[in-house]
């Protein structure tokens, strides 16, 4: 069932790979289809190169597999709290892309800078909390999903389509698949950006919101005149 | 209408990408039909791959549309204030390539360290004040246009091809769309390699002024040896 | 004989140079067949891409070639006397890949500052001591083994499969040569990562040992549930 | 004349951009035919994918063409300068690498902080003193390889084939046109782990004599014991 979908999700897991963000199996792109609210999700442990619109398990928000003979990602449960806290979400997706994963693993959200990120993300990309032992030990992949939501208790996640696991990496989000992987592509280049000007210059500061907000609103809403109609 | 003109500026968008200029949309280039005044450039948010010479927009240089179905690049009026300032470009290329966009959003310029920037470059590459309140609220990307023109009052645009917009990224230029590529190039790897030096050598200086014009006339102007006649 | 491995290990040192983790010929992988205590391993200084599986050379656990034309890699004494001290050991990879190097010229271990890291490598990856003047003049090959086996008096080379020899470079390891390979992926992505948190954050501090062991023993041992079954 | 020598020559200029060591046309390779004296180079300017045997420019050591169409390179006067200098020199690459550049507009040497630097070049990788301004001014190519031969006043070029001319970028040597290019693309990756080591740990010192030694003389000279026979 819903095979275009599978094969959407299939090939925004092998774009991935293509656009060096991930290293190994480091990596997973899930989707969901909203008429059905089933999540397609990557096997887990499988090479890029190897995969297939068959492979890829569907599942429902609460984990149960509802069709694939493979073990979906062992990072279902953090997906899975997502799309339910996040209602207008329609993909995920988590790298270990190097430079976002240098700012998780220094837990340091990354400031805005300038445009670049202004035209993808409406502010300073936030890093959650560690998590405490006991949140590790039981239930590990779900507490991911709920520190992540705790982190936006007070931000709009159609606004910043991503967030840092504190010393694990990133997991971007959009509208689709191919929404939450190009994400994954422009807060990879934007942290790239920012660690450099970090080095040139330790007290930089971050662009004044009247250009985020300029960049931001010219791609997003109702206003934007970004692209084509 | 114009068509080897317009194949021309669509290969130069393309040889953007493959260049490792650019990620995702983040880039255009622009070019001057100097018999008719009309500007070819990029159509917005279009992928490098699926552009096609059709697709190039024609516009006058007050920025009505001449010829083309798609909207130019939101970036359109920066480039026509550029040509309208500066007669002698025939070409214009706008990147977000990672080491320019680092200076540029730590707001330094790039001082001359060596000679392959001496090659193309006469002296330490500007980047232009930020822009106020009021001019990014109307009118920001001519005004755009505009900064970058007040920060060249005191330089000749053809021999310092090339800026870094504050908080943005860099524009090259050039007297053709090509050779406007081949500054920003050139422009990504000078930027790279003074990052290098600043990291290696906090109090490095630039090379003296006898061999930057050693140089850089070497490869412009009257009296250059450098490449066939 | 070994037709079959010796495909294998000549693949696995061909992944080397695909994978960035070589230049030149600055690389060898090698694997033990442990039906005969065999050690099938890259000949000395040919190119990669000239390599093919009957280049392979056969040797025994004393060094005495088997079967093959060509001289052993010199670096075959300190595989050997990795294989003799750690049994289960059946692939090994050395390289001089970018980062891992950095840190082994540095002389410095690389903490365990994320999660990537964890899959991999159950705590702090060690150095080496340097050696000796006399280590280094007679055998020095084989006492290069002998400095990473006895920086393993206290550490399982099953859960810690890799090393950085000071002053040289990284050596891997596995079950198998393809295991060992991609341990060495592994080992210079998180060496790339650690660089990068050790820029940004010079008193940044490894994660958790609940956090380190949930990551290790989700992929490693028998309460693995990470891949599939 | 010497067909397959400019043919050597030519795939030379090809593979420095295939290995990522220069950027537009910022490079070149030439060759000594032994037998006749004659120097063959890459022409000026040209592209490396449009480059033929035939467009390979052949001098005399005085800088004479004896045979070719197009104007040779503009550094051919340093290239004269080495091989008068230095009679065993056979081949000469120069590139504007991006790491060994960054050492060479900082003025720094490369100091030997391991084993695959010891491999290449025995001991710390010299940079000139910058050229005056008369040196500049007049035969500035020539000047620049009189500047490479009073730093290796004391300095053996078979032992230490490469140097970084201050401010400019580096040159490196061998025995034949590959072997000079196989000599900067060690360069570079010796300039990259380099700086690495020194963002690492400020303090570094270079390995001992001993080793350096040990790594250098097994790959070079009568007792040499890496590659094959």
């Amino acid at each position: 069932m819903l095979e275009s979908f599978k094969e959407k999700v299939c090939r925004a897991n092998q774009e991935l790979a293509g656009n060096g963000l991930v290293t190994l199996t480091f990596g997973n792109v899930s989707g969901r289809d909203f008429n059905t609210d089933l999540v397609a999700i990557k096997p887990s442990g499988i090479a890029y190169d190897d995969l297939e619109p068959s492979d890829i398990v569907l599942v429902d928000l609460e984990g149960n597999t509802v069709e694939g003979e493979l073990r979906p990602s062992s990072d279902t449960p953090t997906h899975l709290v997502l799309y339910r806290a996040f209602p207008s979400v329609g993909g995920i997706t988590h790298t270990h892309s190097t430079h976002a994963t240098i700012f998780a693993q220094a837990m340091r959200g990354i400031p805005c800078f300038g445009t670049t990120h202004a035209d993808y993300f409406r502010g300073e990309i936030p890093v959650t909390r560690p998590l405490e032992r006991d949140e590790v030990e039981s239930d590990y992949e779900a507490n991911t999903g709920e520190v992540i939501v705790e982190t936006f208790a007070d931000l709009d996640p159609s606004r910043m389509p991503g967030v840092l696991v504190a010393g694990h990496g990133p997991f971007t989000w959009g509208t689709s698949a191919s929404e939450s992987l190009r994400n994954s592509i422009a807060l990879e280049e934007v942290a790239r950006t920012a660690f450099g000007v970090l080095q040139l210059a330790k007290d930089a500061h971050p662009i004044p919101d009247y250009l985020l907000d300029k960049h931001f609103f010219r791609k997003h809403g109702p206003d934007a005149y970004y692209g084509q109609r």
